[in-house]
C-alpha cells in the first residue's frame, strides 16, 4: 500500500504527464528495474513516468522537488554501472517518448535530438546525408540521453573522441525545475562556465537533459581492418604508441587478448585466417581500422601500417576482406555478452596513460596470480582504455583484488573508468580512492545544481550524511 | 599609506615568497595594471607576488581567503577583455617564476607545462620532436595559464579545436587554498564530474591553474595557403559550410574584409600578387590552409579546393609562395593590432552558427549604418567566429551597438564570446543578454571552489550582492 506522500506525488505526476504515459506497481515493467551492471540488484520505484516533453519533465521536477522524491532519468537502460537504476520508492523519469532527431543540420553539422533517440536511429538519419555521428560504444540500442550521461566511449575515440567531444549544446532541466539551454551549434565559445560539459558524464546526477546538440563528421567511403598477433601482450602495448604517432591517423586501435580473442571469435563464427603456425605462437592481437575518403589514400597507409607493424614485432599482418573485418569488430564490440556468457564476476574499464597499458597490465597480471582471480580482456588501446573481466565469485575478495587494481593504474595516473561511468557499482572505489577534496567539491557542485538532492542521489557518491540503505 | 591589514597581508605573503618575489607600492610595475582590452581602465593593485612553486600559491590563496582579500592570477597580460586587471587593493599571483616544460612525453603526445610557459616557448620544444600544440591565437607571448584560463582558441580551431579541446588534466588550487589534480594523460574519463573542463575557461574565478596536461600532434610537414577574392561578403561566408562539409579537412578558414585586408596588407607589407581587375571587383576575401604528412596529397586536395572555390563563386584562386602565405598568416593574426592602430574603439569576437555568418553579417552591417558607426572585421568563418572591430567615440551610443549586435547574434544561437572571453569588459552584456537562472548556477559553482569569492570578483559576473565600486 502506498503512504499518502507516495500516493500525493504519483497523483500530482498523472496530472502532468497523463495517466497513459504512468505507471506504478505492478504495472512497473521489470525493465525499469535494472540496467546492465553485472553486480547490481534490481529496485523497484513508486512509479515510472514517460514525459511528452521538456515543460512535462520541468513540472516532474519541480513536483519531486517540493516532495523530496528522488527521480532517476533512463534512457534505454544499456549502462554498465547501474546508474539508471531507481531508489527504492524514487520515481523513473524514462525518456522513451522524447524520441525524435529535431534536425540534421547539413549547413553545420550538427544533429539535434531529444534524449531517447537511439545510437542506430541516428546513425540511419546521418548516414542518408554521407555524414556520421562517430560514438559508437558497442550498443546501438543506447540511447543519446543515456549516451551523454555516462560519456559513452567506444571503439573510435582514438580518432573521433568520446562523447563529451560531440556535445556542442544541451537542453537540461536543474533540479529546481529550471530549463537552461547550453552552448550551440558552434565548436567554442568562452562565455561564462562550461555548463555543457560539466553535465556531460554527470550520470543524471546535475540535470536531466531533455535535448542535446551533437557534432557530426563526413562519413568516409573506405576503410581497412588490420589484424596482427603478437607473441606477448608486452609487445602488443608497446606498438600502441607508435601507431598513433606515426601520424596515420588510425579510426580504432583494439588489443585482445588471446583468451578474448578465442571467447569472440567462437561465439560469433568468425573466421580471420590466421596461419595456425602463427596461431598457436600468438597470445594477443593487434586490431587497427583506418579510414578515408580516398580509396587510394587509405591503401598507401594500410602498406604504411603493414611495414610498421613488421617493425613493432608482429607475427604477421592480415588486412582482412570488409566482411571479415566488420564481423570481427561486431564481435569485438559485443564483448561485454562474451564476458558475462563467460560467467564474469565484474568488468572494469579503467583509462591509463596509453604507453602505460604494458607496466598497467603486468601489474593486473600479478595482482589476479596473488589473489588466484582470472582477469582476462581486451581495450580500446589507442587511449590507454582498458575493459577487463574479473572472475573471482567471493564477494570480499573480489572487492579486495578490484580495489587493487584500481590503485596500480591511479598509480599510473589512470581514473577508474574512461566511459562505463562509476554509477552505484564502482562508487564504493571512489570513495575509498579519489581525493576527498574533489569529493566534497563536486557534492557542493551537485547541490549548486540540485540543492534538494532528488536527481539520481546515491550515484558516483553517496550524500555526505548519507546513513541510510544502500542501493545495491 | 597601507591600513593595518594591508600591511598585514603583506607582510605574510612576504613571508611565503620572499621578499625578492613580492612587489609593492610604487614597486609594482605599469604592466601589472592592465592587459590588451580596448576599454578597461588601469588599477593598481596592493601587491604583485610571484610564487615559485604549487605550495606556495596554495599558501598565497589560503592568507587571501583568511583575510577576505581579492586574487587576480595572471600570466602574460595579453588577454583582450580585462581578465587579469587586479581589483583596487587586490593582489596579483603572477606566474612568471612558473614557467617550465616539465615534460614533453613522446610516446602519450602530451606537454606537462607550468602557467607561465609561453606558447613561442612549447612550439619551440614541441617543433624539436616533430609535434605541435595546435592552438595560436595570435598572440604567441602568450602563457599557457593565461590560455587555460580564457579558453583561446586562434585560427586552428576548424581542424584541432580550441584550448578547451587540448586540456587533458590540471593542477588547481581551489578558492579555499586546497590543491587538487584533475584528468591525465588520457583523452577519457566517466569518474565524477569533469573538474578541467569547468576550470577551463574560467577566468580566474574558479581555481588557479598551477600546471596543465596538453595534448600534442604530429607536425604535419606541408602546408599551402589559397587565397580567393570575392564579390561580396555574403558570397563568401556563404562557401565556408560547404568547404568545411567536403571532407578536405583545412587546418584554418578566414574571411576578411576588404577594409581590413587591405589594412593588414599594407600595415606588414604583404605582397599578394591579385590581379589589379580582380581586386577591383573583390570585397572580400576567404583564406583557407591545408596541411598533410604527404606532399603529393596536400597537391590533391588544393587542386580539388581550387575547383570548389570556383565553383562557389570565387573571383579567382591563388595558391600563395610559402613566403606570402606565412606572412599574410602572420598579418591576419596581428589584426587585433591592426585595429587598435587605426583606432577601434572596441573588439568584439562573437560565435555563431557557421551557416548563420550570412544572416548575422547583415544584421551587424544594418545595425552598424543605423547608428552611424564603423562596424568592420575577419574572422574564423569555418568555426562562426566573427571579430568586429567597432568605431563609436561615444560610449553610450557604442554600448547599445554593441548589444545589439550581441542580441543580435544570440538571436541565431550565437554566444557573446567566443575565445576572448567575457573578463570585465563584456560582463555588462552577459548581465544584460545571459538567462538569469544560468547566471545564478554559475554563481553558485563560483561558490562550490571559492566560497570566500576571493578569486577574480567582477569578473565574468558580478558578486550577487554587488553595490560597490565598478573595477572598469
Amino acid at each position: 500500500m502506498p503512504t499518502r506522500v507516495e500516493a500525493g506525488i504519483v497523483d500530482a505526476l498523472t496530472e502532468v504527464v497523463g495517466a497513459a504515459a504512468m505507471s506504478t506497481g505492478d504495472d512497473v515493467g521489470d525493465d525499469y528495474t535494472h540496467d546492465e551492471a553485472l553486480t547490481a540488484h534490481p529496485h523497484r520505484p513508486l512509479a515510472v513516468v514517460r514525459p511528452a516533453d521538456t515543460a512535462e519533465v520541468a513540472r516532474v521536477v519541480q513536483l519531486a522537488a517540493d516532495a523530496g522524491v528522488a527521480l532517476t532519468a533512463r534512457g534505454s537502460g544499456t549502462g554498465l554501472s547501474g546508474a539508471c537504476i531507481p531508489t527504492e520508492g524514487g520515481i523513473v523519469v524514462s525518456f522513451e517518448r522524447m524520441n525524435e532527431i529535431l534536425e540534421i543540420d547539413l549547413e553545420n553539422h550538427v544533429a539535434v535530438v531529444q534524449p531517447g533517440v537511439t545510437l542506430d536511429q541516428l546513425d540511419q538519419a546521418t548516414g542518408a546525408h554521407g555524414l556520421v555521428y562517430p560514438v559508437f560504444p558497442g550498443e546501438s540500442s543506447a540511447s543519446l540521453g543515456g549516451n551523454v550521461a555516462t560519456n559513452a566511449g567506444g571503439m573510435r575515440a582514438v580518432k573521433y573522441g568520446v562523447t563529451r567531444h560531440q556535445v556542442l549544446g544541451l537542453e537540461a532541466v536543474l533540479g529546481t525545475g529550471e530549463v537552461i539551454r547550453t552552448g550551440g551549434k558552434f565548436v567554442k565559445a568562452t562565455t561564462g562556465y562550461d555548463l555543457t560539459q560539466l553535465v556531460v558524464g554527470s550520470e543524471g546526477t546535475l540535470a536531466l537533459v531533455t535535448e542535446a546538440t551533437l557534432k557530426l563528421y563526413p562519413r568516409p567511403a573506405h576503410a581497412a581492418t588490420v589484424l596482427a598477433p603478437f607473441a606477448t601482450l608486452a609487445d602488443v602495448t608497446a606498438a600502441v604508441p607508435k601507431i598513433v604517432a606515426s601520424g596515420i591517423g588510425p579510426l580504432l586501435v583494439e588489443y585482445l587478448d588471446v583468451i578474448t580473442m578465442d571467447a569472440i571469435a567462437r561465439g560469433h563464427g568468425v573466421e580471420l585466417g590466421v596461419d595456425p603456425a602463427i596461431k598457436e605462437q600468438a597470445t594477443a592481437y593487434l586490431v587497427v581500422v583506418l579510414e578515408d575518403r580516398h580509396e587510394n589514400r587509405l591503401e598507401e597507409d594500410t602498406a604504411e601500417l603493414a611495414t610498421l607493424l613488421g617493425d613493432l614485432g608482429a607475427l604477421d599482418v592480415y588486412v582482412l576482406p570488409s566482411a571479415a573485418g566488420a564481423k570481427l569488430i561486431e564481435a569485438r564490440e559485443k564483448a561485454f555478452w562474451t564476458a558475462k556468457a563467460a560467467g564474469a564476476d565484474d568488468i572494469i574499464d579503467m583509462v591509463v596513460p596509453r604507453a602505460s597499458i604494458p607496466r598497467y597490465m603486468a601489474a593486473v597480471a600479478q595482482l589476479a596470480q596473488e589473489r588466484a582471480s582470472l582477469v582476462v580482456g581486451c581495450g580500446h588501446a589507442g587511449d590507454g582504455n582498458v575493459h577487463l573481466s574479473v572472475f573471482q565469485k567471493d564477494q570480499a575478495a573480489r572487492h579486495d583484488l578490484i580495489h587493487d587494481i584500481f590503485a596500480a593504474g591511479m598509480q599510473l595516473g589512470g581514473a577508474i573508468s574512461g566511459e562505463h561511468g562509476i554509477g552505484t557499482e564502482k562508487k564504493v572505489y571512489v570513495a575509498e580512492l579519489e581525493d576527498p577534496v574533489k569529493l566534497t567539491l563536486m557534492r557542493r557542485i551537485k547541490a549548486a545544481f540540485d540543492p534538494a538532492g532528488i536527481l539520481n542521489p546515491g550515484t558516483i557518491f553517496d550524500p555526505e550524511d548519507f546513513d541510510g540503505e544502500e542501493r545495491t
